[in-house]
C-alpha cells in the first residue's frame, strides 16, 4: 500500500501518480472530478438489471432480520439520503449499533467499507451486516438462506440470475448490485466540474477555495471527496485512513467524545491504527446529519468547525465555515426516484 | 345502531334496507360490490393531492416515533400489502404490539378502526398510534408537533395546507388523507363483478358459492367483504362486530389461543362485548398472512378452516377450503406503485 493515510496527503498522491503514469496523464490529473456515470463493478459480481432488481427486493425485505423488524432500508433509509437521522441505529433486537449509519449513496466508489474499513468489498460488508448481533442479527448464514427460500418468488429469481441459485453469497451479491446502483451524479458540483461555471454560487466557490486552503482537500478529494477510488493508485480492499482527532486535547474532542472509539485499531490491533478512520464520503453530506463515527455532532456547520480544529488545528471564522458549508451543499444531488418493490408478487 | 353484529346476518341487513329504502333500491341491492373508485371522505378533512403528499411524507418519516426507529411504513409495510409478516409488531421501544398489524389498504371504507373498533375515525386511530407506548411511543402531542416543526419543509407544507399550520390534528389529518388514498380497486373480483365473467376461474366461482353457502358471507360481504361501509345502513363510528370464536371449545381455539384476548370488552367493559371483534377486511387477504387478531395462523388455508369451524361449526373438506382460497385470491389487487418520498427536500 503506497499511501496509507492522508497525512501523507494529496501532494504525495500526485507524486505517486507521477511515478506510475506517464507525465502527460499526470498533468491531466485533477483532484476533483465529477462522479463517473457508472462505478467500478467487480468481475466476480457482474451487474445486470435483473440482479439489481432482486437486490432491491432484498434491500426492502424485513425477512433479512432475525425477527422481521428491520430491512436494510430501516437504517440506510433511501427517503433520508440513504442514512439515518439517529446518531446510532437500534438493531433488530434493540441493541444499538456501535457507530453511526453512513449513507449508501455512492459507496460503490469506495475501496473499503465500514468506518474502520474492515470489509474489503461491498459483498463482505453486507454478509457481515446480516449476521451482526447489533444489526440484522440473523443467527447463521443457513438461516438467512432458509428464510429467503420460503418465498417462492426468490427461489425463481435466484435460479434465473445466479448459477448456484439461492446461497448466502448470492444474497450478498444481489444486495451489492442494488447498492452499486445507488449513485447520485446529478449535483451542482458535478455540473460545475463539467464546465457550467454558474452551477454553483460565488459563496460556494469561495468555500471551495477555503476548503482547499484550510487543508480539508488533503483527505477529501477525488470523485467522492473521500480519497482514492478503486483503480486510482488504490485497489479494492486498500483503505484510505486518517487519524481522528489529529490534534488531540481540544474542547470538541471532550464534548463529542471523539477519542472514545479507537477505530481501526480494533480491526488490526496495530498501535499505529489507534483512532484511524476511513475518510468518509462527502457527497450529499448536507443531508446526512448527524455527523462523525459516533453521530455526535448535529449540524454541518459545527462538523466543519470540529474538523478544522481537530484535524488541522485551525479555528475557522464563522464566515469561512459558512462558505465551506455552501460549497458542501453543492455536493447534494437530486435523489433518483425509488419505487417500493412488491415483495409478495 | 340497528345491526350490531353479523350473527344477525346479511338477511337482517336486507330486511333493514327494505325498511329504510324504497323497494326498487332494495331489489337493486347486491351484497357484493366492486370497490368504488373513491372512498368516503369526511367533511372535516377534505382530500387534496397536496395533503395526500404531505401525509405520505409523514407516513415514511421515522421522526414520528420516539427514538426515530419506526415510521408508519415499518409495520404497515407498503412493500408487503400494507401489513406485516410478523404475528405482532415490535414498537419503537421494543415492546410488542398487542395485536397483529392489519393492512391499511382500503381501510378508508371502514366504519371503525383497530381490531376492537375503538376509534371512530381514521384520524382518531392515527392520533392514538403516535402516542401508544407499544407503537410509536411519542411522549405527548406537543412533542410530536415540536419534532415535526424542526423540519422547515413541514412548516411550509402545513402552512400551505392547513389553516392552523402544524398541529397534532393536522398531522393526523394529513396521514389520514394519505391512507385514504391507499385503495386497490384492481382485483379480478372487481372485474368479475363489473361483468367480466372470465376474470375469475371456475374454481374461484365454486369457491365463492361455497363461501356463501358455508355462511362466511353473513359477515364478509359488501365492498371490503367486511360488512357495511359508511353510508350503507352504518354511519362512521358504528362498528360491525362478531363473536370470535363463536363455537367455543374447538381444538383450533386451544391451539391458536383464540380466546385469550377479550377484544372489544376491554373498550366497553360490557359483558356482551367479550371476544367481540370488528369483522376484518378480506381484500388482499392472500397477501396479509399471518392471520387473526393475534397473528397466530400462518396460512390462508388454515385460516379458512379455523373460521369455518370456530364461527360456523363446520368441518370444511380440503377441496372446499381450497376453493374458498381460490375465491379469496381473486380479492388480490395489483398494488399501486408507491415512490419513496424524499424527506430532506
Amino acid at each position: 500500500m503506497l499511501l496509507k493515510n492522508c497525512r501523507q496527503g494529496l501532494n504525495l498522491l500526485l507524486m505517486i501518480l507521477a511515478i506510475i503514469f506517464p507525465i502527460t496523464t499526470v498533468n491531466a490529473f485533477e483532484p476533483f472530478q465529477p462522479l463517473p456515470s457508472s462505478p467500478p463493478i467487480p468481475d466476480t459480481n457482474p451487474q445486470t438489471q435483473a440482479r439489481i432488481d432482486l437486490g432491491k427486493r432484498l434491500f426492502f425485505d424485513r425477512q433479512l432480520s432475525v425477527n422481521g423488524s428491520l430491512s436494510c432500508n430501516s437504517c440506510h433509509d433511501l427517503s433520508r439520503a440513504g442514512s439515518d437521522i439517529r446518531p446510532r441505529s437500534p438493531g433488530a433486537t434493540g441493541k444499538t449499533s456501535e457507530r453511526s449509519t453512513p449513507t449508501l449513496w455512492n459507496v460503490a466508489y469506495e475501496t473499503v467499507f465500514f468506518w474502520d474499513g474492515r470489509a474489503n468489498t461491498l459483498e463482505q460488508a453486507i454478509a457481515e451486516h446480516l449476521l451482526d448481533r447489533n444489526i440484522m442479527a440473523m443467527p447463521t448464514t443457513t438461516t438467512v438462506v432458509e428464510t429467503i427460500k420460503t418465498n417462492p418468488i426468490y427461489e425463481q429469481k435466484f435460479n434465473d440470475n445466479f448459477e448456484q441459485g439461492i446461497s448466502y453469497d448470492a444474497i450478498s451479491a444481489a444486495l451489492a448490485s442494488f447498492i452499486r446502483s445507488l449513485v447520485t451524479p446529478d449535483s451542482a458540483w458535478d455540473r460545475f466540474l463539467q464546465g457550467d461555471a454558474d452551477a454553483i454560487s460565488a459563496q460556494a466557490k469561495r468555500g471551495f477555495d477555503t476548503f482547499v486552503e484550510t487543508g480539508c482537500a488533503s483527505c477529501h478529494f477525488w470523485v467522492n471527496l473521500a480519497g482514492p477510488v478503486p483503480g486510482l493508485a488504490f485497489q479494492q480492499g486498500e483503505g484510505f485512513y486518517e487519524l481522528f482527532p489529529n490534534y488531540p486535547g481540544t474542547d470538541y474532542e471532550r464534548r463529542y467524545q471523539l477519542s472514545a472509539d479507537l477505530g481501526r485499531f480494533y480491526v488490526t490491533r496495530d498501535d499505529t491504527d489507534r483512532r484511524m478512520w476511513r475518510v468518509p464520503v462527502l457527497r450529499n453530506i448536507a443531508l446526512t446529519a448527524p455527523y462523525f463515527h459516533n453521530g455526535s455532532v448535529k449540524t454541518l456547520d459545527e462538523a466543519i468547525k470540529v474538523m478544522a480544529k481537530t484535524q488541522l488545528g485551525k479555528d475557522l471564522r464563522g464566515a469561512d465555515s459558512a462558505d465551506i458549508a455552501a460549497f458542501l451543499a453543492t455536493l447534494t444531488s437530486e435523489m433518483p426516484v425509488i419505487t417500493l418493490p412488491q415483495l409478495h408478487e
